[in-house]
């Protein structure tokens, strides 16, 4: 893992960030990552990462979903329209893995409570430039060990379901950043970044491809996760209004969307209740949205390192030209 | 399986059933069955049914679904919204058993064509009464076995995906119907059908209760999945439309819905194209699709036999009240 | 007013009326009506039927929509999916009297508060066969004197809104019903009907083609407002899932839904708050907005009277075929 | 008005403008502006834009339509939904003159062709800071004047529906921008632009308050309305893709969203038929929505002038800092 954005003093935003800018900042949530990188029996460069609110193992928490472009295979996001709300830990792995995923996560949660029902949630990116997605990398146990592993600090970049990952044409993964609301409130973003064409790249108002040679020119397939976590006591309708908002950090940051991307966020409270919905609150909660997407994905090309796999090597993002 | 509606000289609707009156009345749709029943070492009342449209494998085919209400984990749904089509068979299993299904499906396919990536859809109703829905008697090969096994002729009642579901508080499972159009079109509706209260069932215009004393007063939850396929050349929006009217069949047998069901409806059409929308055909395709569906819930009540599982008896639908 | 449904001794559903059987049981609501019939200059047979629940004078109230087929031009929605509220009484009129009907509710609004922004809701159907459309009876002013008129005893059948709609072939027009709940609460169903064919219908199990041989072959097109109203505090989430569900009872009286239709249903609570999301809860929920919805187009079809008007004459629904 | 963008030598992103840089550039398309401003009887700064693409004349054009944020009171985005179309040009205007914009549409279109129901679609934004909003200054006749005043070439800037708007704090209102795609084909952009903080203003990577100091500090509440035309033949779906992709401009000029908005983007077809949905093809698609609104956007801000009106004087934006 290299240096974070905020470790060469670049800032983004109006707002403060909050302890260790990661998604952990929202009491009770914790990360955990499962990384798999092997050459035999094939070229595995694959994992799994679980986002997990501890409240969850206690009663289902609010939330919502936003779709961007749906081409994608994540699991879970009917239900979580219908009842507003999560019941399990959030997983992400690539796309080919949701099956094995859903089913560790069926069983994990067995052991947690009795149930007759659950809906888990998983979102996956296709990391099969890389990785050779059609060998089956990923088990059920992966799952288990994501979840176990959690803990407040983790790992950026090229770790857990970020390990493969491509992001503007520069080495991604797993970003993650977050920003003081009001009151005491906090909001943070975890986000699996594997999208974005390397010419479309534009960092704190500079052009990428101006600066720099070295992104591939990959086709733009790929896609991103956002998971959004608060503790603001928000109902379902008000978390979908701020997922939705989440995605004009990809235009902050030069997108204008791709046909084959799965482009999704889920996001949700720690707290049941709700606050009074005016435009004060709501523009903040909206530009926190945006302000830690963008970070988080920034993140994700600042941390992760050259990799080389299956179809080729992706090179890390300089940072140099970003600096002074 | 026990004899089907029409077999007793009942009839419903005002249009014309196809040939066998069978989802595969639409040319090149077949339906294959895996049915699980074992004691040992647990009670298993479950299975898969495939619904495998011969023209899949050649390109993808146009599609919508619709959400009555989405208390469900069907795969797939957000891939088809988007891009208005399907590419894999769809597999209909336990709702625990989705993740397999999805494993399944990508080794199938990835046999049949290279791929990237691919969305598996797979649909699901909870069988935990009579299953026992912990245990994983589902494996990724039941898919495999289920879409070669895929007939034009196939079995209704406790078979495939079926074989442990319940329907208004009798025993049920699969369905299908059809109907003529116009012009030589057929459409066909398959279901899988285990929802509602015993003591809303009407059918025909009379009312269970009324007759019938066996029904068990369980929980309302429960799910129906309804696939509803036709060669009229239609496009997503217009298949989206009539999707989401398929479910006023469920209203004129007397549900109005429940809490606990994950009620999706997936539309294809075997032929791109399209037809001129106007009232008088789209009135027929939406009579069409709820004359299908209605009476394809008919014959999973009517094709059903008691049996016993995990939790109890569930007891076949008593016939003999509907006729005469 | 010809007698209502429930004077026949006839009833419908599971669940006990309140104590008028109508929209108004819901403490708080009235229903304002103005009734336009004309022969000069030219045929009027229209009208503007208002919704006034009180409490919307102090503060904005949850509200939710649902569309069953949207070829409609129904006004407000898009803020109510977005905001989860209404802020003004919900205007019902013909379809090409929206606009006026969204002025006068502008100019009611602001005799009673200030504001730069108001969100007027208005739903419409069409009732071009009985009334000259083209020729704009409806004023802004109309929307007054409905408003100002709202009282908790108000009329059925062919009267406001209703005074020139068709329901299954037969003159219909304004529907009301209303259920208890449990702990107190309630619920109620307003309609605005204009829908249906006249070979579909189905009433407590009889096919009315098979008994009457007056309702007249008209095209299907038409549409069905429903609002719905209740105590019980829901948040939008919440109510727009009893909105979608209440469709199901134009599927118990046998549509199966019409191109031409602009079936809507706004449903909303007097009560900010919620209520935990069980099953037992909202199995009852749906019931009870199902069973209201139907009576509702019941009283529609029993309280209307034969209107001659600018296409011809529709026939009041006899009632005789429904009694002993 | 003042100088458009490209004027001045600036230039925003990969594709080439087509022939005006206008929606007009789209064959058939034209646009019509209706101009009030007053000082008496009470202070009018408003008007009616009319996008009028010639061919819906003959017959409707598919279309879709997207909402970033739902705080608004566009009429005819239901039926557009369900059917998939435009029956009626696009008439812009404010928030509280919809309802004569509305009955402007009917008797408009009445003198063209004979219906018994239309789907006016008509959008606004809030100018009630610099325009007496409640005064109900726009009849039904602008809407008649700006139609029959559609041409190709059109003003932008403080004209039509942007008379009384404001941009991130500037004075802003009617923009416009046009691409060339591939195969001869063209999209354009036709924006309102009523929204944006002035803090939060990007324009090629530079943060207007950097430089700026002029722009007024109101509050963010405001809206975006997008017209996107091309004649690439789409069906509605597609356009729908589009339409979503759209607001990713909003986010590239600095965005990040506000609770007040009614952000609503209207795309359509000249041309009916479809397309290969092929990533190569909607990448571009995509990119040009977001480069033509982006540029729209722009547009406004530079061609507006400085105006004076009810509650205090809108300065223009100066274009100094952009420019060397």
């Amino acid at each position: 893992m290299r240096k974070r954005f905020r470790e060469y003093g670049l800032t983004f935003g109006k707002l403060q960030t909050s302890e260790r800018n990661l998604i952990s900042d929202v009491a009770g949530i914790k990360v955990g990552h499962v990384t798999l990188i092997n050459d035999t029996p094939t070229i595995v460069r694959t994992g799994v990462t679980a986002v997990v609110p501890q409240q969850v193992f206690e009663k289902p928490l609010p939330a919502a979903c936003a779709v961007l472009n749906g081409f994608g295979k994540s699991l879970g996001l009917m239900q979580i329209e219908e009842l507003g709300e999560i019941e399990t830990p959030i997983i992400l792995t690539n796309t080919l893995a949701v099956g094995y995923a859903f089913q560790g996560l069926v069983e994990y949660m067995s052991k947690k409570k009795r149930f007759r029902t659950l809906n888990p949630v998983v979102c996956e990116c296709n990391d099969g430039f890389l990785n050779d997605i059609l060998y089956p990398a990923i088990k059920s146990h992966h799952v288990f060990e994501a979840i176990e592993a959690a803990k407040e600090e983790f790992e950026l970049g090229c770790v857990g379901a970020g390990t493969g990952m491509i992001t503007f044409g520069f080495k991604g993964g797993i970003g993650s950043s977050s920003r003081k609301l009001f009151d005491g409130y906090t909001m943070g973003a975890l986000v699996l970044a594997n999208f974005g064409a390397f010419e479309d790249l534009i960092i704190l108002g500079k052009k990428a491809s101006d600066y720099v040679k070295s992104g591939i020119k990959k086709s733009s397939e790929g896609s991103i996760i956002i998971i959004l976590a608060t503790d603001v006591p928000l109902d379902s309708r008000q978390l979908k209004r701020i997922a939705r908002h989440s995605f004009l950090a990809l235009g902050m940051l030069g997108s204008a969307g791709y046909h084959g991307s799965g482009d999704v966020c889920i996001a949700f409270s720690t707290q049941r209740g709700s606050i009074e919905e005016k435009g004060k609150t709501f523009d903040l909660l909206f530009r926190a949205a945006v302000e830690c997407t963008y970070e988080a994905i920034c993140d994700a090309l600042f941390c992760a390192e050259t990799m080389k796999g299956l179809s080729g090597t992706v090179e890390e993002m300089p940072v140099e030209w970003l600096l002074g």
